[in-house]
């Protein structure tokens, strides 16, 4: 049975592409609170950056605003995106054992993701449901990309940030070759840091493009001997005119300066 | 227009009752794999319970877990709830500022919730789309209930554990009056220290019963001149022959504790 790093690497080389499309699909950024209308452009989205994406990341919280009718939505784009890409539930969950089996259920078993993220606060007994099996995947936040994230995860301990701690803390849980971390792009110095400490393990790096993150820095930083997804939302699914060809324009133009860094 | 906190006091108060029943409906627990029949359970605890709770507190894993047909069913449990309870949403959300927003219009605006669990590993700007509305209230994640909440929480910083380092982050936040905290009844001493932090703060206790936590204890650490919850799930959702006069029994018999010690 393969492992979920194993698959994605061997895919990101396939592909060429680091590329992760974020579904975050507002009736804010659309200018559009019709939800047919949501569903359509997610779908073109989806047709449209096909052939450069390696993952898609639906953000749970763009589909839980609209409730069951949403969770609906969001099985329609999961069946949609098909075997083809990896599937990441930017779900960020964190719970007690008990509870978090009852999400592994949701996100493994009823909606088929391939991959989940998780918050590390609880623990491990809170992650394991979710790293017993070796083909799903689980990127667990480190340091993430919004402003206020050095709040606690920069907190000095003996000249040791609290990410670095949790750096740490997520490659001893890639016990079954399955877990990667969630670095974001607006903070190079630390994910340069991270990845010494994690030289092998999947990186999940959210924040280029609309939260502020350059993307060959992004790369360069990622790269090491691991393999990294840069995760694009705004910079590709409401690029321009927000046609198909914009999109898939972007999806390209972002794929390209992979390929001149990486490949 | 007064404030969450406020409005939980009074309700307390009201009914000398510290107790939250928690709506963890899992078919294991049932030993029954049909919806309905755990719409039917559900419905039934919140009947028996109704004259006890103060509030209550569905657990959005063990709805999710059936995807739109179990956000469908939590749509229902708020609205049979109704407006005479506090409603708690259980689900631990943490995100970046832009998918907070939508994680606060699903919670507080969609389902309708008086209130919800939050992670605080993300920082201040993930938090505060869920405190700008005064009326709605927010427990965030101090010290939790579960065995591997020490891994991180406990970190030792010069002397000074994680968890009250978030518990003085906590504090700052309470500037609209609607702010609490999650501190599991498994840690006892690290409730009582938490409460000489934050003597006001509601403080949203579960760990009580399956997770062995002591419920008298709980209520003493935990009073100081704040107020508690004291959640119960299984302890009173599952107990004896899972009829309604078993449960009410259950949360009669907590209560009473409850009064005894408290009131």
């Amino acid at each position: 049975m393969i492992s979920f790093n194993v698959r994605l690497k061997e895919l990101v080389n396939q592909k060429k592409s680091w590329l992760c499309v974020g579904l975050d699909i507002s009736s804010e950024a659309l200018s559009n609170n019709d939800i047919a209308n949501l569903k359509d452009h997610a779908f073109k989205v989806i047709d449209a950056t096909r052939d450069f994406a390696v993952a898609y990341k639906p953000n749970f919280g763009f589909f839980e605003r609209y409730g069951a009718v949403g969770f609906a939505w969001l099985e329609e784009i999961v069946s949609y995106i098909g075997s083809n890409h990896i599937t990441i539930a930017d779900a960020k969950r964190g719970d007690i054992g008990n509870t978090a089996d009852q999400y592994a259920k949701s996100i493994f078993d009823h909606f088929g993701f391939d991959s989940v993220t998780l918050n590390p606060y609880m623990g491990s007994d809170s992650l394991m449901p979710f790293l017993d099996n070796r083909e799903k995947g689980s990127f667990i936040l480190c340091r993430t990309s919004n402003k206020s994230a050095k709040e606690l995860q920069d907190i000095d301990i003996n000249g040791i940030p609290l990410y670095l701690k949790v750096a740490k803390f997520i490659n001893e849980l890639n016990f079954n070759d399955n877990v990667g971390m969630v670095v974001g792009a607006t903070a190079p110095d630390e994910l340069t840091q991270i990845r010494k400490i994690t030289p092998d393990l999947p990186i999940l790096i959210p924040g280029v493009g609309a939260q502020g993150g350059d993307l060959a820095q992004s790369l360069k930083a990622g790269n090491h001997s691991g393999i990294g997804l840069i995760n694009i939302s705004r910079g590709i699914s409401f690029v321009g005119d927000m046609s198909e060809m914009s999109i898939h324009s972007a999806a390209q133009s972002y794929v390209k300066q992979m390929r001149e860094i990486l490949f």
